[in-house]
């Protein structure tokens, strides 16, 4: 029931956002009592703060094992590409929800979810940063830029990408993957 | 004072979002009457479609006027590029609002501007195939893909980017045209 109601929530907080979106729409939805919504969430606020945890906890976690697998700087940058644009592509409503909506979380939530966020990013900075140092990476990219050009490409495609349509997500991974490494490579 | 209840609600709309932002709020933070809100605009929809629709139509006049200029096509693109970085950097409020509260416009309002965002990545799309044809750029390219990837990194800066920190518009701007132009040219 709980993932039940996260999935109902993100379908109707992409269709009419965070604010519009109302408990009793939500329970309505989904042929509950507003018991059942509060015996699994205390508030809206918390239930978006449940979904913003879940995402980036699973990308924080994949990308920490995809960083110890301890291929070549390369290819640990390009199996985190694919990996973020699969996720959009597998579960487009989750990731546009989750970039969005961050404004809608309490102070004291969004400090936790922009503290994961940074680190997300500082990994991938220091992926740069440490193939810069053995010649992989041009040594004239500021890494902090970037990290933040690399994860623009690929979080982008959260506003259009739909993976139903005439490219697939293999396809986008492919070209990104490409266009990053060529900006990037030594 | 039609340009001063843009600013303010540009700046409201920021903070707490479109639905969370009333009219009283907008007026009062001016303080002026209701009646002058609606003296400008029939609505607190009409007030986001016009914010939507100067954003869009300025981008797209200068796009046209880079495009009529002749440059080759990689100095198309760079100016391009520096314009809509130049952009966030001196109103990134604007930037925010435009992308992320377009679900909000009527169904009616939301076709004209994504039409016209459309023509935006179109041209540039055009710009790639051009610049394929006499060999500027890589043959390999997919440009409605590498259009999408060039806007996401210049566009994502709106997620971040401040240009009163440490790094100003001109340097990423400079970083960005490198990194994009070394994915795609020849």
């Amino acid at each position: 029931m709980k993932d039940d109601i996260i999935r109902m929530s993100i379908q109707l907080f992409e269709q009419k956002g965070f604010s519009s979106t109302s408990i009793q729409h939500i329970t309505q939805a989904l042929n509950v009592t507003k018991g059942t919504f509060y015996y699994y969430f205390s508030s809206k606020e918390a239930l978006l703060m449940d979904i913003h945890q879940y995402y980036i906890d699973d990308l924080l976690l994949r990308q920490q094992e995809i960083i110890k697998s301890e291929g070549s700087f390369t290819e640990q940058l390009t199996r985190i590409v694919e990996m973020l644009i699969f996720d959009i592509g597998r579960q487009g409503s989750y990731a546009r929800v989750y970039f969005r909506e961050m404004r809608h979380l309490s102070e004291d939530h969004a400090v936790i979810v922009k503290e994961k966020r940074r680190l997300f990013r500082i990994r991938v900075e220091e992926i740069i940063e440490q193939g810069q140092a053995i010649g992989e990476f041009k040594v004239g990219l500021v890494p902090k830029l970037t990290a933040f050009a690399i994860l623009g490409v690929t979080n982008w495609s959260y506003e259009w990408f739909d993976s139903d349509g005439d490219i697939t997500s293999k396809q986008l991974a492919t070209q990104y993957t490409a266009f990053i490494l060529q900006g990037i490579q030594s």
